[in-house]
């Protein structure tokens, strides 16, 4: 977003206020130095523009203070955890107030005989997972990110990762929240319990409101068993195509992966020199696929699912032999994305969504669209769920491919609506793509959703711009 | 409730409203005879009202038309599935229109290769239940009246049954909706895909809300593969006690079992003469597990299970032996809540939940209240999500235990929201808990939730008087 833009939509801060808030937080929490307040412009989406003031609240009662002043003086707010979102969800468009929640981090409840963990916004994804290992449990949301993401950002965009698979998204394992609305109300959403039908489900209208909504300060995470056993294999097909009907046949069997894994032949060729697992030199597509369970079911498991893997085209399927060997795998699957970005810093990493058995007429249109615009485009990402990740890899020394880049992500998202899919699968909308929402949701339906966020947040200071066009 | 408190609230339908009805869904369609009406004045609850009309849609179109009549005469308008629910959710407590969907009960697409179901709401869960069958999957929500409870009223409730432990309650499988909101528009919610960060979650929105925001008329449900294997064991123990706490034994390892049921002494009372299964004389409590899977798990997960039921108290551990034993072990707990309707007609039946671990206090208070008000109390139901049906089988004739059969309910939702717990685990609030909501939900999330009610309904015509006190 260039100056003159952020300029147009910006204000500057009213007299009192950055005093007052400083008496909520404390002078010492409160950054108003441009040079300071930089790096809190930013997010993953490679966005920038510059906030007014950061803030740290370590309390609810901060927050909700927080909330207040900004409502009293109309200044726009932004709650932010890591700023790993890669849609610009974390970008203060009008400038205002960026609420860091980092330090509000504490893992307030185990409770190990309930299967639930209490925790603040600002817990890391994997001091979660670290906590509820020493009790046998995980939290299945897992983004590549969970080294520095955090549970608020996770919440936010209904984060998701491999495992989603099986074990859902971040809306499938939450039981309750507690938030500041817009409006500055404390509101106290669903349950501790696993089942709760009493009034309107406010947690899952949270989760993934890309904190447009309310701010959340405390959550209820629902935990899962760590499964007993893992078996990893890779599947190398000659063709995306042969790849992608695998996956068809592997979602039409009863045994349902942990994770399954695609990547095409760009991304192969991307990660070769990294693998320690063979790949074959025509290699045209990967699948890993991991399998979670009981031990004794490990055997069969794998037996299923390696027949389902066979079909036209299986250049070579293998079963990571050690854990180190899976380990490998995953630390080469997890290196693409930063690769990527290391490669092409200006890529569009789009994570669409078309029903698996769609998944060739996907691929098929990608190469297309990858002809037509002459951009590359590498494709890797979460097959089971048919969320591939479309990464267009343009140059910006390139002014054709520059010119071409976003009218080809435009003709992307036509081509996933096209065939039943939608635009995001675990990165939300946040501003990249909200120019497109109306594409996927018809007019009277976003409306109602408009007509919500009034609901929480009248007067509009709530991370504006996001998710919807502004009018 | 009596003639005179409806009289105050109902009104009669004015003179055209009628006559534009007939035209939209066709004469023959629409029922004003009291006579014909009557039976669709009452659920499962026992309550009636007569609502002043009937009608039957078999289409979108004629369901929108409906509601914008009932709009611009601002008529009460209850959508109704077959009125399983016990709640009164399905009582036009303010008379008006009754709009049964029970003839839009097509299953409009079987998609095997995406896992997933399109219908119309007044399919039978049943009928969804033989149709995926057929291609090797099942949808979770199970229901006591899975033979003949709609899947809109699935929806309406967020219903659930002994396999939610597992797989969750229609919350987490539903993947989205058509619906006409409150106003007449036809909203899209939700995706066809299995993961969708694409603005508001207004699935999970209408999901639960007893049909005070819209009207579903399409329904895109999420199939799960049906397990190769299934078990089923029976524990029972010397007292309730006893049993509790290996239920929290159960749910604190691995293995998480499909079913985890279980009944109180005077529930396995009401069964003894139903069951082919040994009953011992001195039984307290009784715990049904079942664990499904793959075939080769199958051994060692009964191995873990058994471990984990055993423990003090445990009088008998047994697995039934052949399918048609696990069958009645099934039929004998359906058989349950109907036989207890017929023992007592007026019983009160509340499915309070509580965190597992506060299983065993919550029986201890129940007890308590029970030789308190005089009132025998029998439990049952889905321990291993804490969600545990409570009835209270008072007498009729008996003036001092009618007297104090309120009273009592309401120290049991206090017990409840003391322990962590929740007023409703799958029944929902409908009239029956209205006046209760207030103390598991605090007053402004209450508000905001009726915020949202008018952004779906401004004139409140969609099921008047659920779910929330009236003002």
């Amino acid at each position: 977003m260039s100056a003159a833009d952020r300029a147009s939509v910006s204000s500057e801060l009213p007299g009192p206020f950055t005093e007052r808030l400083k008496q909520v937080l404390g002078a010492g929490n409160v950054l108003t130095d441009p040079a300071d307040c930089w790096p809190y412009g930013q997010d993953n989406s490679r966005k920038h523009t510059l906030p007014d003031a950061v803030a740290f609240a370590t309390t609810h009662a901060q927050v909700q203070e927080a909330v207040r002043l900004c409502n009293q003086y109309s200044v726009p707010l932004l709650a932010r955890g890591r700023g790993t979102g890669t849609t610009g969800s974390a970008i203060p468009v009008r400038g205002g107030l960026v609420l860091s929640l980092e330090r509000m981090d504490r893992i307030i409840e185990m409770d190990a005989a309930n299967r639930v963990m209490r925790v603040e916004p600002g817990a890391i994804n994997q001091a979660i997972q670290d906590q509820a290992a020493q009790h046998g449990f995980f939290w299945p949301p897992d983004p590549t990110s969970s080294a520095y993401c955090t549970v608020g950002g996770n919440i936010a965009l209904n984060a998701a990762g491999p495992r989603a698979l099986k074990y859902g998204s971040t809306r499938e394992n939450v039981l309750g929240l507690v938030a500041v609305t817009g409006k500055g109300d404390e509101i106290h959403t669903g349950t501790y319990t696993t089942k709760g039908v009493v009034g309107y489900d406010l947690t899952r209208l949270l989760i993934g409101s890309e904190g447009t909504l309310a701010i959340v300060t405390q959550a209820t995470l629902k935990l899962t068993p760590l499964p007993e056993a893992r078996r990893t294999l890779q599947a190398v097909y000659d063709s995306v195509r042969a790849a992608a009907t695998a996956v068809s046949r592997l979602m039409a069997q009863p045994v349902t992966p942990c994770a399954l894994e695609f990547m095409d032949a760009a991304a192969i060729e991307m990660i070769r020199n990294y693998s320690q697992a063979e790949l074959p030199q025509d290699a045209g597509a990967l699948l890993m696929i991991e399998l979670d369970g009981p031990e004794a079911a490990m055997d069969a498991a794998v037996t299923k699912i390696s027949a389902a893997a066979r079909g036209e085209g299986l250049l070579n399927l293998a079963a990571a032999k050690t854990k180190d060997e899976a380990t490998a795998l995953w630390a080469t699957r997890k290196a693409l994305s930063p690769a990527l970005r290391n490669i092409a810093p200006n890529k569009l990493n789009e994570d669409v969504v078309v029903p698996v058995s769609r998944i060739p007429e996907l691929i098929d249109g990608l190469e297309k669209l990858s002809r037509e615009y002459g951009i590359p485009i590498v494709n890797f990402g979460h097959a089971g769920n048919g969320n591939i990740h479309v990464n267009l890899l343009y140059d910006t020394q390139d002014p054709q491919q520059e010119r071409n880049a976003l009218p080809c992500v435009s003709k992307v998202f036509d081509l996933v609506l096209a065939l039943g899919g939608t635009l995001s699968g675990e990165h939300g909308i946040g501003v990249a793509k909200r120019d497109y929402i109306n594409r996927a949701i018809d007019p009277v339906t976003l409306d109602l959703m408009r007509a919500i966020k009034r609901q929480f947040d009248p007067r509009g200071i709530l991370n504006p711009d996001k998710i919807f066009p502004p009018p």
